[in-house]
């Protein structure tokens, strides 16, 4: 069916529309060097999805929010009642970010949906666009909160707690967003089981490009596992106390961090580790600190060694540490998943009946696609690129590149939906 | 002399009024935990600034600031042309800090001078109480710039480039201030050569305590640099990027503390090596670090260690590295000192004419006195603090011991002053 709709539909897609609205998102939170610093639930997360509603609106889509402010845009199937499909993916960006990812999933899903409208070319089901509350995890971690809960995953209210830099909690931030949005129709949380879920996103790694395709069909998505490890001990007088008295917890961070690369030692460079947050207190140069605090981010694509090296962090810690004590808290585990063949197929099929080079390749990012692995068929769509720099403002993808996952992504979704 | 006003003089040292005043100060800019944040040049430094100089005026003592905004109370002599005897302190604390470094070394001259006077006996030289402008350099690096300047140790527009955490420029801070304290008598900065300098501290450390002991006798300052590492690597996704293949600042930044460990190792155990400071870009937890600061403080009671081992931090800090590159800064270099005779000797005899135990001991800590020494006979006096706790909210000295060493102090100006 795609094939003999795909001209039309290709046509419909319109690659300036697409840019422009992608440049009026970048506007909200730019910050310099063509970056983006668009924290979830803020102000300007706000904005972003008033401006995301008014382009639903007047294509006459129905919106829709949810307990954790997942924002939903309704394209109305022939059957209502049949189970959607649904594409999206975040508005948030990481504090330093830059302007495709996440977003760029949104806005393709509502351009996709845009041109089959458009094409005159009405599906079966309906089809809905979402922006999933807190993908990036940069303001509040986890990432993927939106999702998860979603999904069933975890609870709605697993992250009440959880405070940003100004210590703001999860929940004052939630409250007032939903506060702030109380004019848009709520559903209950995870309010259907999907036909399919597709999410286009650029792939923030340097394959595609590097090959010269233009397609990345994912197959799935390496297993995560994010720690904060917490390092106590004793402030004193940098100029009087003995180093062999003192219980230095940057010192102890240090010792810890340095056994930590020894325990994820991986000759064929398949791991992934870092410590890319630290904290330290009370933070002056002439003073012992007493406090120390650092994130572990650890991935591996097998089940395995994401289980026996991330049981293994907190012993290694613990032996590590000569004068302080730690916690260890694990915020973050999702296994790894591999796509259901369903949505990886349409992929394909639309990107070869364009006339475009895809690959079959695994993500190394987590996605909140992962999350909806357990309720339907899912997948991903990637475009190169530049570089495979994401998280930073220099983060790029070219105009043509983006339509071409745009048009892949409204032909997978016309027969996902048929 | 001494001995016979001591009675007079010792009983005019008010144990209670000093303390109401420490309590009074300890208001202005109040932590948790019985702390202080009062930062150098801040509204809470002008408002303690104020109530000083409320209580000076009361008595009768003349004000003076200058460019620097060090801020001068001046007991007239019987000989107004006579080389000065200067006391004093700091009225800045830690960001953490607690309620007795540094102020009380300026309210102790208060007390002394208020004692002389109310003791009715005159000095026939000036004595002047001084608080230095920013001894900590816990809001702009280096410490001591307040008696640098004045000692011509260094130039007063030497830091003018220096920004806070807020990335306010010294010299915008230093400016508001003056503005603010326009009303005050202005003088030239380094305007004469005091005769003595004496300054009252809490030691900072337990020897005092663990002692017995009433009293410090400071014989000298070991000598201390501060250093500034910056590193830069490039930053990237957490989940994707290659370990091979990223400049990871973090990483790069515990390779060179480790480095720097063994560089300093010292069996005698006598060498303080403090990393207190750490600071991370973007400081994202699933983001790899394109730069990481920290900070050095390197002290040592020897002169050819502190060259030494300072001139090797450079090129220990290069050879750490593995992707990323190094900017090593020093921000404060002052050596070893060795007070002259005259001071130790008065606090020491002032001492024991009081029945008190004193001790003659080096300062871990630096402090203004260091850079009185070029310019005349400079001493300090140290009392215990419980447990060698200072820098943090729980530093505490009992009523007792901070009147005792100010007795001592006011002894010991009216020998000097004579």
């Amino acid at each position: 069916m795609s094939e003999s709709v795909a001209p039309n539909l290709i046509a419909a897609v319109d690659e300036a529309r697409q840019w422009d609205r992608l440049m009026q998102m970048a506007k909200l939170g730019a910050i310099p060097g063509d970056g983006v610093n668009r924290p979830c639930l803020s102000p300007l997360d706000r904005e972003a999805r008033r401006l995301l509603i008014g382009w639903a609106e007047a294509l006459g889509l129905a919106v829709a929010t949810d307990e954790l402010g997942n924002l939903f845009l309704r394209h109305e199937g022939s059957d209502p009642e049949a189970a959607p499909v649904l594409t999206g993916s975040h508005m948030d960006s990481q504090p330093n970010g830059g302007r495709f990812d996440g977003i760029w999933g949104v806005l393709a899903g509502l351009e996709a949906v845009q041109a089959i409208r458009e094409a005159g070319l009405a599906t079966r089901r309906p089809i809905e666009v979402v922006a999933w509350t807190n993908e990036e995890g940069g303001r509040y971690a986890p990432g993927c909160m939106g999702s998860m809960a979603w999904s069933g995953f975890a609870k709605p209210d697993s992250w009440d707690a959880v405070v940003d830099p100004d210590g703001i909690p999860f929940r004052a931030a939630l409250d007032e967003h939903l506060a702030a949005e109380a004019d848009l129709p709520r559903r209950p949380l995870g309010a259907y089981r999907p036909h399919a879920y597709v999410e286009a996103h650029i792939e923030q790694g340097p394959r595609l490009e590097s090959g010269g395709l233009d397609i990345g069909v994912v197959t799935g998505i390496q297993g995560s596992r994010w720690f904060l490890v917490e390092i106590e001990g004793k402030t004193d007088h940098a100029g009087t106390t003995p180093l062999s008295q003192r219980q230095d917890a940057v010192q102890d961070m240090v010792r810890a961090i340095t056994a930590l690369n020894r325990l994820m030692q991986d000759p064929a460079d398949v791991l992934r580790f870092t410590v890319g947050k630290v904290e330290v207190f009370p933070n002056s140069s002439n003073t012992v600190a007493d406090r120390a605090r650092f994130t572990i981010d650890f991935r591996h694509p097998d089940k395995d060694v994401l289980l026996a090296r991330g049981a293994a962090i907190p012993g290694v810690i613990q032996a590590a540490l000569t004068s302080c004590r730690a916690t260890v808290t694990e915020r973050f585990f999702a296994l790894p998943v591999e796509f259901q063949p369903e949505v990886p197929g349409a992929v394909e099929r639309a990107a070869l009946a364009q006339g475009l080079k895809p690959l079959r390749m695994p993500s190394g990012a987590f996605h909140d696609a992962q999350f909806l692995v357990p309720l339907c068929p899912s997948g991903m769509i990637f475009v190169p690129c530049r570089d495979g720099v994401s998280h930073h403002p220099s983060e790029y993808s070219t105009p043509e590149q983006l339509a071409k996952g745009t048009r892949v992504l409204a032909a997978a979704l016309l027969e996902l939906a048929a």
